[in-house]
């Protein structure tokens, strides 16, 4: 305690001090408002310049905001199921998430080509379960789940690299590997284990376990994916170097320095490639020791947190959370330091550099630096925590703070236009800040978070908008608006699902036992058949096709007294599985207000007795065929 | 078929004659953005100057907004389960949902006295379930919800009287009373019914059931309390006088007419109280014919949706959506007939009254009128779906439309400040449009939905702003800011949840057989204890009190490889159960970035072997108690 009360005094000398800084004029800029107020108003009818992916935290979700009007256009369901959208209901969406309702989403991660942003996927973490999504931005929808074996807790995950070909993920809390080995927490020291994984993406995206690497039992952090010159590598970051398994806001708190470790991934790879490995989990585990020239630690100062590499590849960017300066390092003096063998001993059998034979500057930006973007003009942002801050800084000597602004409040984060590429653009910079108090209307005292957009075309930072964000995002990536180019319906020729149903006279509905499959056709305003006679304990698929070509024309399919609801977009099938209880009457209806006559789009189901003699083949009139063959035609 | 095509041809007449209004020079004016930027533009650090609530619909939640800069600052969780608040995980709220994991959430009902918004609570309801939640406005939490017994698709509901006395809800789907009835659907006609129902709201906000009221099987759409004179009184509209069963986009579009239910709350309260209700369901169901004066039917042309009574509770506003007109009924009108006796038959036993004794004014707004709202200065706003525009008409001779305006696309309801009331602000209108089609970045085939502030406070209405919303608000409400001061933390020494830690020597772990109680204190950057060791098997309740009362010091509580992660905002305990598994090692964490310190946030369960020896009684170091003291009193 008495550490955190002397953190906070720091805290205090550092305001005061900072309030002197030529940066701090800022207020005098924000109350003329008019231009700040054009800046961030788009038109009705025109569109933003970017796209923000913002991490959803616990919530399991991405949030998609477009810049610079700083509106939240949509939510992305990925690990928690979502009635709005119907996912994580329908088979389909269902099964991808494996049984699990929740994730906390950390660190969005767009795909790269050459270093770039290329608008395939966004990748994102689940920290508790260590999986790992790919979002699909042709469509805007999480395609694949994936969990990486042996992780625990997998924050430091995704960052991709430059040319997509690996996600990283590695252990938050370091555990026994496998989980299940019998073991003491007293034992943490020797039983417990780091593990750091490269999960290898194929050209259409599929996520595999490339390698994994057992290390010694630190909390690994952030990590970034090296470029250009440094493409290969990723670095992590860790704290509790110091190996505690509780009270480790004291205890991991004790050492000078952690560390980054620097992984050569090609290495790593070729190791697994040559038989290295040993199968853990389903996974090829590697060990330090037997792979030299795979992994490396440097120091850094004292719990890290992010890791960053600069838009040029030459300088990894880090520095403690308790703290006041960032550590640049450089990845040239790096290879030099390795080349040379100028080792400091090992941790784990891991090669252990010297602080200094690896690091090009200090930056005294203030204190509790914790992330760091870029602009690509040469100057860098980090966000300082304890000071609520941002500091922009000259990447190159003489590494000096050139101005610094006032966030509300406590910054963890910040996201750069196309921050994390090779060429950033250096238009905004948007702080996500952990704590809003009392920056927007009071809601409770569960606050909502706090993000702000700050123009950063300028010698001076400039604080346009304050936005409320939904808990939590901690990271977020912003790519420019032309690079996505996502369908706008899905074209009903190209529907492979087995269970569509494309032309009117094929709804129906199917009884063999007591599994019913119901083929049903939405179309405004009406589903075909809308009657459905069933028996009591029979299975009901209701495989639901929306054979409208009409953007935004989405068909809900609800059924009363049930958790089941999907949606159901234009040219899209999705397959809705239903237990018919006790006899009785059931409606249903479509849930998205879809027409002048949406209302009256319902049906009935109606469960008879069990062994009731209920016909094995439903079809609607051949008038309603007719008719609904007439609308698709019109179409 | 041939009435829908027919349908389209009168819009496109529709919405070229409504190009040559003078509304239509909109287009104009929004070119000129910078008013429109100046008046949606909320500096950093002040405040909105509205609360807006929207319901979620599918989502099951209501959306917090903040007006006029549109911004979204919070969504409330209801009727589905949230992690990013914990909501539907920890005990009380999972208890709370009984079982249900969605909801859709039409309508918001901000609680009133003497016909304004008083601030208290919000009511909303879930179609499916036929449930209504409150949500307690100190906290911005949900507090109760309720099932209305034998309603089947509560969608009329729950729109408040003026004293909060009721709110109400009735069958959109007629069904069999009691729904376990045995019945055919070809016996609709005569085996089904509607249910309109009155639910008490105690002073303390607590819901019971007052009365249930047998009708014909109309769909019920929905409801407005009376106020001023018609306070007492509460009008419904339907659809489906054609008590059709299936097609109904065309065989409930037959009638030239539907009606309007108009009740007498007091009336069917009173023939509850003596004795003339049968039990259904647990609910008392009165037939219209034993009970004269309760309930009577007046006819609106087809097919009507929306149903307002203007501000003094004269007028009762409806409109069918396949007409072009608003039918504007007299309070007072109604009143005669009914004296006079002047029936034209009756209908399930209620008398119907003349559409032409009961009307006072017929109003050419355009095509598709859904829903009027007002402004408190003599006029009235109507969405008009199939012209995508909004009229604004006088409410009064010479009953003439004064303006209109184009809106983005398909409006159904249409919100204005505290217009709901008698006294709205006419400041405010927003259109929420179902469809968005193109007007933000694309974001794949589910687009968001569209709503467009307003401005009404000069004779024309102006067009402000776009802004998309989460599918899919159906209704919203907007409240004076300054009427609304909730809580900022729950106070420690208030709290009576008897799971709660108050003191830093009571934190520890109580093992009785198989069942495991962690009494944990959670304040920055810490839980007390941080170990805990059970033995396979055991059922643990983790009672988390976050003993912080700093405004937005909420900490997380996450398990992982688990579905458990639960908020506890600053003052408040919550409890998650978690099944102790095979042997092995599980961490937590803080989910929630709560400090500089805050990924030290974490602990360790060790689940041995069952059987092993586990301690009865585990409790945290003296030191570690002492600083958690220390902590405390600083606080």
């Amino acid at each position: 305690m008495k550490r955190w009360l002397a953190l906070g005094a720091v805290a205090v000398v550092a305001v005061v001090a900072a309030s002197h800084l030529p940066g701090c004029a800022w207020t005098a800029k924000v109350r003329a408002t008019g231009p700040a107020a054009q800046k961030v108003y788009v038109k009705p009818g025109e569109y933003d310049t970017y796209y923000a992916f913002l991490s959803g935290g616990h919530s399991g979700q991405v949030f998609v905001y477009g810049m610079p009007s700083c509106r939240h256009i949509t939510t992305i369901p990925v690990f928690t199921p979502e009635p709005a959208r119907g996912y994580g209901i329908d088979e389909e969406s269902k099964a991808l998430l494996g049984g699990y309702t929740w994730g906390d989403a950390h660190h969005p991660g767009l795909s790269e080509t050459n270093g770039d942003y290329d608008g395939r996927w966004l990748f994102i973490n689940d920290l508790p379960h260590a999986r790992i999504a790919r979002i699909d931005l042709s469509d805007f929808t999480t395609r694949e789940i994936f969990t990486v074996p042996n992780v625990s807790a997998a924050h430091a995950c995704p960052f991709p690299t430059p040319n997509t070909e690996y996600v990283f993920a590695a252990s938050r809390f370091s555990a026994p590997v496998p989980f299940t080995k019998p073991v003491k927490l007293e034992n943490y020291k020797t039983d417990f284990n780091g593990v750091i994984a490269g999960v290898k993406v194929s050209k259409e995206g599929h996520m595999s376990t490339g390698f994994e690497i057992l290390t010694p039992p630190f909390d690994w952090d952030l990590v970034d994916a090296g470029k250009g010159p440094s493409d290969g590598w990723a670095f992590f970051t860790c704290y509790n170097s110091e190996e505690a398994y509780d009270s480790l806001e004291v205890k991991a708190s004790q050492h000078e320095m952690d560390y980054i470790a620097a992984v050569n991934w090609r290495v790593a790879q070729q190791a697994v490639d040559a038989g290295k490995a040993h199968t853990i989990g389903g996974a090829p585990v590697l060990q330090p020791k037997d792979v030299p020239g795979m992994i490396y630690l440097f120091p850094v100062p004292k719990s890290p947190h992010g890791v960053d590499v600069d838009p040029s590849g030459q300088y990894i960017c880090a520095s403690g959370k308790l703290q006041a300066e960032v550590s640049v390092f450089s990845f040239a003096k790096m290879q030099q330091a390795i080349a040379a063998r100028r080792f400091d001993g090992q941790q784990g059998g891991i090669p252990v550099l010297r602080y200094t034979d690896v690091l090009e500057a200090r930056v005294p930006v203030g204190l509790g630096p914790l992330h760091t973007q870029f602009d690509g003009k040469g100057y860098a942002y980090t966000s300082l925590f304890l000071d609520s801050q941002i500091a922009k800084w000259k990447l190159g000597p003489p590494w000096n703070v050139v101005d610094k602004i006032d966030v509300y409040y406590s910054i963890g984060h910040l996201m750069a236009s196309e921050g994390d590429t090779r060429h950033p653009t250096g238009d905004y910079v948007v702080a996500l800040d952990k704590l809003s108090k009392d920056r927007y209307l009071a809601v409770g005292p569960s606050h909502p978070e706090g993000a702000q957009l700050i123009d950063v075309r300028g010698p001076k930072m400039e604080l346009l908008y304050d936005f409320p964000t939904y808990p939590e995002p901690h990271y977020g990536q912003m790519i420019k608006a032309d690079k996505l180019h996502p369908m706008k319906i899905y074209p009903l020729d190209q529907n492979k699902n087995p269970w569509a149903t494309k032309r009117a006279e094929d709804a129906r509905i199917e009884k063999h036992g007591h599994r019913v499959d119901a083929y049903l056709i939405a179309v405004r305003s009406h589903f075909t058949p809308d009657v459905v006679r069933v028996t009591a304990g029979d299975t009901v698929y209701f495989h639901v096709t929306n054979v409208e070509q009409d953007e935004d024309i989405t068909h809900g399919f609800g059924i009363l007294r049930s958790n089941l609801d999907m949606q159901v977009e234009p040219g899209e099938t999705k397959t809705i599985r239903w237990l018919a209880g006790a006899p009785g009457i059931v409606p249903f209806y479509c849930s998205n207000f879809c027409s002048a006559l949406h209302q009256e789009m319902q049906g009935y189901i109606e469960v008879q007795p069990s062994g009731a003699p209920v016909a094995r083949l439903q079809r609607p009139s051949p008038a309603r065929v007719a008719e609904v063959a007439a609308l698709m035609q019109h179409r």
